[in-house]
């Protein structure tokens, strides 16, 4: 059982009286997700400084039986970081940590702590002439810790990799409060099995990640992007191919829009124009980066889209004469969230399926759903080459939409089962926290979990590493 | 207790009576490893022909308490593969698991089963227009399954990664005998972490691959390759720097040999000629890919070398006319193992470091070797784009080599201490197995290999997946 006082006091004694919150106002801002869905409660807010005082707060935290709700810059989608209702948890943020311990340009790596801001870590790169591709909407508030946990992905996973793939090594707090230091900057490392990736993506169920050693890469100094339509999806799964096999790693972006989105926008941001004319029904931006200058790349960007608007592959095409119109290129795929939202509510499905499914997924589930669920308006836009849509549902008449929305489980599984029969992803890169965790035991593997359940007892025996989130509750298990 | 005949009786129910093998002569060949470095006793070798079997198999070992030693092509180099001298174990061959289960190319996946040859791997993303990059001395007679259970490395790491990198899904027998399906194909799955990593590199000591997804890519139209002369390590360590800032990913290659290996080559394959005059302390193998036409890339790389030679960045450069003059360069590189071994033993050692401290490496190595170890003649070559060394050891004049020898545990002992405090790993690529095992406690940090026996025992509580290799062994513990 907890102990308020004696154990808020020894919180005191470890991260000091100013960096332990109990003031309901001061608590607020930690216990409400930014979108406002989530709201919890909490015994207090804990900020420690540093990695020792973290290990020190989940020793006590064990010992008092406390439930520990990390967080980070609060702006995930899932309501990974909000804590229950019951009063019970204290919110462990990490904001504090803030050190970038060691930039190493010539190992193309970095050492942050889990607290630097995303934009931090972009910004060290820069100054060491070195990019961090990891980059996503909310780099301005989250932070790395953050995007660790969660295994963020966003606009260059295509080139680079999730948040997963852009770590060497981490540095990790164990339930028990031990530290484990496993920040390796190594590209080799054949020692046995590598823990981190069982951390990395644990939604901090696991243990908390305090650093970790980031993967750097050199700056491009050119870009070319283009903007194409394309009668289906099919040319755009094809599109990529080509453009990959003449282009290699230097295709770093391939995001497809529905002509229904593209019209939101415009309907809403009525300043943006359609950079082609013909409404087709697909549009495509495809985006090269390299070393060199532009001229150049858009050059053989320009021949390669030539053959193919010969060939009738791409309906229409244009190329980004300056970085300005390659901005309002972009404008278009940025603003087409806050477009769906002007546009009123909608079922939000984030989903992953093989790039070579995308086709056959979006047919089927054009076909099926407004039969299912008739008026349904389907809005599709998202990283075709990962395989990654964001596919959301609403109605073609606002007034209906109520309606929908009360169906909104049933929609859900409707877009889940698809997703399944085709071996993707009920998850492509905002995680399961407590929005997604009653559906993962209907889409992943019993004995997957089970393995998962497994650990999770063994690093934490009490349950109180994040409690509610990702891990279905034991009761349904 | 193991009950030889009861078990043996089952074993050939299970796989058949043909490929269960007893007879001494029919085992020899799974007894030993390719070196001959290692030779163990097995009361049978079985050959399953899927995964259904390998499972009752593992059953039927955990049920008789018998010792599982897996087994691929049995390529290893530190005798991860071999049984110890006991005669209690089964060794569990899967190279009859051979079926190619699906090529996706519009995906970029292929899904083989786990005994696949390397070669075979390769040639069937090949046959779909891609490249499976892994590649490495023993691709002939390598499988698939044994590459990754050991974290595979070779020449194409630096732009592709190693085996673990090439894998988005596995499949697995867990010691308890139940079949996991992880066999995704998605670059982007964010439902928890991702379990596959701790049975990659594990050296089937958790559990058995028997099938995997595997990523492919674009497959390179153009190569340019150049031989380079430099003054030291760091101007290696500083052109590749530079070439991956202009030529991003396309630098698929950047092998470093010093003088006295180059002239073990000449020496002992009199055919090979010295690309560039001047004898100069360091030489570099360069090598760019892309989509496109050699000639292009080889203007592109020529552009950029001149810069580096009109400043004196590099001493001397010469870029290969043609794919065979090409293949003439890579000969260089590929005979100096072969080039050693003939010159005599030496003690040997693959290790990694930060790149940038390959440098800083390679001088205090050659500084203090040779006052601990008079006459000490250091052999380094290997991938110093991932900071991969092949550093080897023997006594410059070989009547004195048998007393250097006889000192292994010292020098090994003297390159590892120094390569733990420039944070690197004393097995970049080659493994643990039985060669390494015993020294791992003292470079791991202990958390970490407490972390990975827990997770040992949970998943082979009876500690039957193949003993005596990776772990230390558990009375050391």
């Amino acid at each position: 059982m907890s102990q308020p006082a004696t154990f808020l006091a020894r919180l005191r004694e470890v991260v000091g009286m100013p960096h332990v919150l109990t003031d309901p106002g001061d608590m607020a801002l930690y216990l409400t997700d930014w979108r406002g869905r989530y709201t919890g409660r909490a015994q207090a807010v804990a900020l420690p400084a540093n990695t020792a005082e973290v290990a020190a707060v989940v020793r006590l935290c064990m010992e008092a039986r406390v439930p520990i709700v990390p967080q980070g810059g609060n702006t995930g989608l899932v309501g990974g970081g909000t804590p229950d209702g019951s009063g019970t948890a204290l919110v462990l943020c990490l904001k504090r940590l803030r050190t970038m311990r060691a930039v190493d340009a010539a190992n193309n790596t970095l050492t942050a702590e889990a607290g630097c801001l995303l934009v931090e870590v972009q910004a060290a790169a820069t100054a060491a002439d070195r990019l961090f591709p990891l980059s996503l909407a909310a780099e301005g508030s989250c932070t790395i810790g953050g995007n660790l946990a969660t295994n963020a992905g966003g606009v260059q996973v295509l080139r680079y990799g999730n948040a997963r793939e852009l770590c060497l090594g981490v540095e990790v707090v164990l339930p028990s409060g031990e530290v484990w230091n496993g920040l390796r900057g190594l590209r080799k490392d054949n020692t046995g099995p590598d823990l981190k990736h069982l951390f990395i993506g644990s939604e901090g169920t696991l243990g908390l990640i305090t650093a970790a050693v980031l993967k750097l890469f050199p700056r491009p100094t050119a870009s070319a992007t283009a903007w194409l339509t394309l009668a289906d999806p099919q040319a755009a799964v094809d599109l990529l191919g080509a453009a990959q096999g003449r282009f290699g790693s230097r295709v770093t972006a391939c995001e497809l829009l529905s002509r229904p989105v593209l019209d939101l926008v415009f309907k809403h941001f009525p300043a943006q124009r359609d950079p082609l004319p013909g409404n087709a029904p697909w549009s495509l931006l495809l985006e090269l980066s390299d070393g060199g200058d532009d001229g150049a790349l858009r050059d053989v960007l320009g021949e390669f889209l030539a053959a193919r608007l010969e060939s009738g592959a791409v309906l229409d095409a244009t190329i980004a004469a300056s970085s300005e119109q390659a901005r309002r290129l972009w404008a278009l795929r940025e603003t087409a969230p806050e477009a769906e939202k002007r546009e009123g509510i909608s079922i939000k499905h984030d989903v992953a399926v093989p790039v070579s499914r995308v086709p056959e997924f979006l047919a089927r589930a054009a076909a099926s759903l407004p039969q299912a669920f008739p008026g349904a308006r389907i809005l599709a836009f998202g990283h075709v080459g990962d395989g990654n849509l964001h596919y959301n549902v609403c109605h073609s008449n606002a007034a209906d939409n109520p309606a929908l929305l009360a169906r909104q489980a049933e929609v859900n599984r409707h877009v889940y089962d698809l997703v399944a029969e085709l071996n993707g992803s009920i998850s492509a890169e905002h995680g399961i926290g407590q929005l997604k965790r009653d559906q993962l035991p209907r889409y992943k593997p019993a004995l997957e979990l089970a393995l998962l359940r497994q650990f999770k007892r063994q690093l934490d025996p009490l349950g109180l590493m994040n409690p509610g989130k990702l891990f279905p509750d034991p009761r349904d298990a």
